[in-house]
């Protein structure tokens, strides 16, 4: 039996999250619930390469206790914006967890996102791909294995992107670096994303890199935590958690030598 | 009080690892045990650019327990070759510890490592280097945590390197690689060295990769080892193992959320 | 006035392709040549996220002297398959130059190839991408001023791709290395493609690199083509001699002390 | 008959580089040049390797007319520091070429290069070696061919060094770029010397790295400036001239299809 998904969001990121689920064996797309949806189009299956009817659009304004009892899911996740926060209390006090990767949520509404954690598992994480996790944790543990490395952050990105790119403030952030000295962003072409992190000891190098090929990642990503999600009480989760879970896992179990 | 080393072989790298050593403050460098000793030449710290007289030559033939009597270490750093195995029986009685780097033992030489561990603390690793090491770590937790991925190991060095990293070897192994295939061997110029572990997923891409700068980089992992294994009881070690134990301690103490 | 341009093929590629020729201010999309011709779709314009009707599809039976004389183009650009070179002799009788990125032709497509290059310009590259071509000629220059430097290519693509990537086949032979030795394929999850030419010397290594983001590169590269083909009278060109060409002039011109 | 060279400076890198000369079959060494020689050695060549007695010492107070009449030579290599330009009189009126590659020069010490330039062949180059100078046409052919392109420099290097390297200053010059803007500096561990320019497309990347495995690649590139300025008249060039002219040549000779 497989654990049942609502979406949130059907934009450039969410239509590509969707055809992940649909694709991955343990997880089934109930319904996708966006802002306005095509007069002409009633299922999320055919926007994405799919001939049968599954996967309903629903409105923001028809998201209900009884549209979710006439539809239930576990758990839902949220590629749309900020402002889908307000449907929060709905999903929580149905029972459903919630995945979120709002980048960033207007006060107001990150107290939803809080107060729903209260009632049920909340995973909150702006990137959401397994690969930044994992490079965040195991650069972390670096870090603190070789204090007296000097560590840089270079980061890539396509020409418009404005911001410093927020996960490399992340990774600033675990690391103990001043991002103003320590992040460095190059902005040339058509890059998706491309984050390093180097570690010099005089006699030595270590590179880090965490290339993006598509968006989709954020799906893979979703659906990993999904997973994990799925086996939670309340509370307010993030994605270093849930890779800093399997890392402390992984490196107990195996044998190394 | 600093731990007292001896150290055995005094060619290309071993200068660089008896720098290290004496550079390192919680580590003493004692004598310098090498094959010939030059006529004129007394003291290793001379070689090694220090007008001071200390780290006395010492030949093999002269290694004994009188010698370990009047000049005591706690451990001994071996990067001679082979054949100082004959020693190792000596240096275990008299309650040193050592750590060895010798890339290929003769098996009758191994026998000697063997037998030395069941007295005194040894460890044995080729690449003693920290990065490589927390590389291999790493990489085989990432394998794990993402067994999907494709996995490959580039390696390169110099144009003469013969041979298939020893090194690019240990990886796959512990990455469970054919070598045949999924090891990439680069021989150009004049490079020391550089492996590269590439995770492949289907929308990202996670690199991690090792420079060498140069070898001194063995003596101050051998020193990292050193100080590990100062607090160690009779048994063979690796330094995979002195790495795994540092990962594990930090990922269980540190906070990453 | 901007250049009038037909395009055959209209799959992953070749749609993408159409996208860059419409966002090219020098030219303009005429025509869509496919195999077939969805029912309700009459204009490639819509295909391709445009309101306006432009660009309307033809099927490869109704490409014809008559089709050619009321929808007239003075390039065609072919991005569809090896049995496209039957309607080459038509093109060529009507004057109109021909680029063509089709990456095998059968032995007889390819005498048509030939054939029209006797009447018209014809431009016949697998890989037309600026970058690559690029490429070739700056690494096949350091060759020949370094003759002493070893070198390595490495392609890295997806994991799918079954056979050594062709535009690697050509930067060996570019640069007399023998594939089966100096070239490495790395197959990994989603790499949409990566070539590296890795010179060593010595003391130093340099290294070229070229990495895709998308396939819409062929499109910038086949317009860059058509620019150049424009102005060309009958005969067969690649792109390394675009390339070449603008290569030579720029070093010729330019002021470098 | 080989190309008899004299050394000015004998540092760190003015041996490395008399070891070049001395390794190079078209190339002499016939002198060194030095502040102050120590008491007990008369040659170069001991301090470089050599059993030999060659490359006697001479201190720069003896550097004189006499002298160049009894050990003369065709090319001065100059490593040594700004002062050494009061010598380039004398070595310009005994029909001397010089190559200099002091990185900053006082203003009264330029203006002595200046005036040797006029009496000989003075080529100046602060970084001389060969792939930097052919990554700087490489470079800048490319831009004037993609005008579009965004373009950045990244420069690491070893963590004490202080200032922005020139080198990558002298790109950026090149490149038409803002350093302050497009210059990224990485200053970690002990990384000897790594240059990378970006060129960013919408849809490909390009990247030239260039990375110094030793300081001995400043050998490499003088001795080929060397053969090269040997048949110069009067005049001051600078190594990218060198490369520039290279490159031409081979371009122009070369069939690339």
């Amino acid at each position: 039996m497989s654990i049942r998904v609502g979406l949130l969001g059907f934009g450039r990121t969410g239509s590509l999250v969707a055809k992940e689920i649909v694709n991955d064996a343990e997880l089934s797309l109930e319904w996708v619930c966006r802002k306005t949806i095509p007069t002409n189009l009633n299922y999320a299956s055919h926007s994405i390469g799919f001939d049968d009817n599954f996967a309903p659009f629903v409105s923001f304004e028809n998201m209900s206790k009884d549209f979710l009892k006439k539809y239930p899911v576990d758990i839902v996740i949220d590629f749309s914006s900020s402002a889908a926060a307000a449907s929060y209390d709905i999903l929580a006090k149905a029972g459903i967890r919630i995945i979120t990767a709002i980048s960033k949520y207007a006060p107001e509404d990150f107290i939803r996102v809080q107060k729903a954690s209260e009632i049920t598992a909340v995973l909150a994480s702006p990137n959401i791909t397994l690969g930044i996790n994992w490079l965040m944790i195991a650069s972390k543990v670096l870090k603190h294995i070789i204090p007296h490395a000097d560590i840089e952050v270079v980061e890539e990105h396509f020409r418009d992107k404005k911001e410093i790119s927020g996960t490399a403030l992340k990774l600033a952030t675990q690391l103990d670096l001043e991002p103003n000295q320590h992040v460095n962003s190059i902005r040339v072409g058509g890059i998706v994303g491309r984050h390093e992190v180097i570690f010099g000891l005089p006699y030595q190098t270590i590179r880090l890199t965490h290339e993006s090929v598509n968006r989709a990642a954020f799906g893979t990503g979703a659906a990993f935590a999904g997973k994990w999600l799925y086996k939670k009480t309340a509370g307010l989760y993030t994605m270093e958690q849930v890779m800093h879970e399997k890392f402390l896992k992984k490196i107990t179990e195996l044998n190394f030598y």
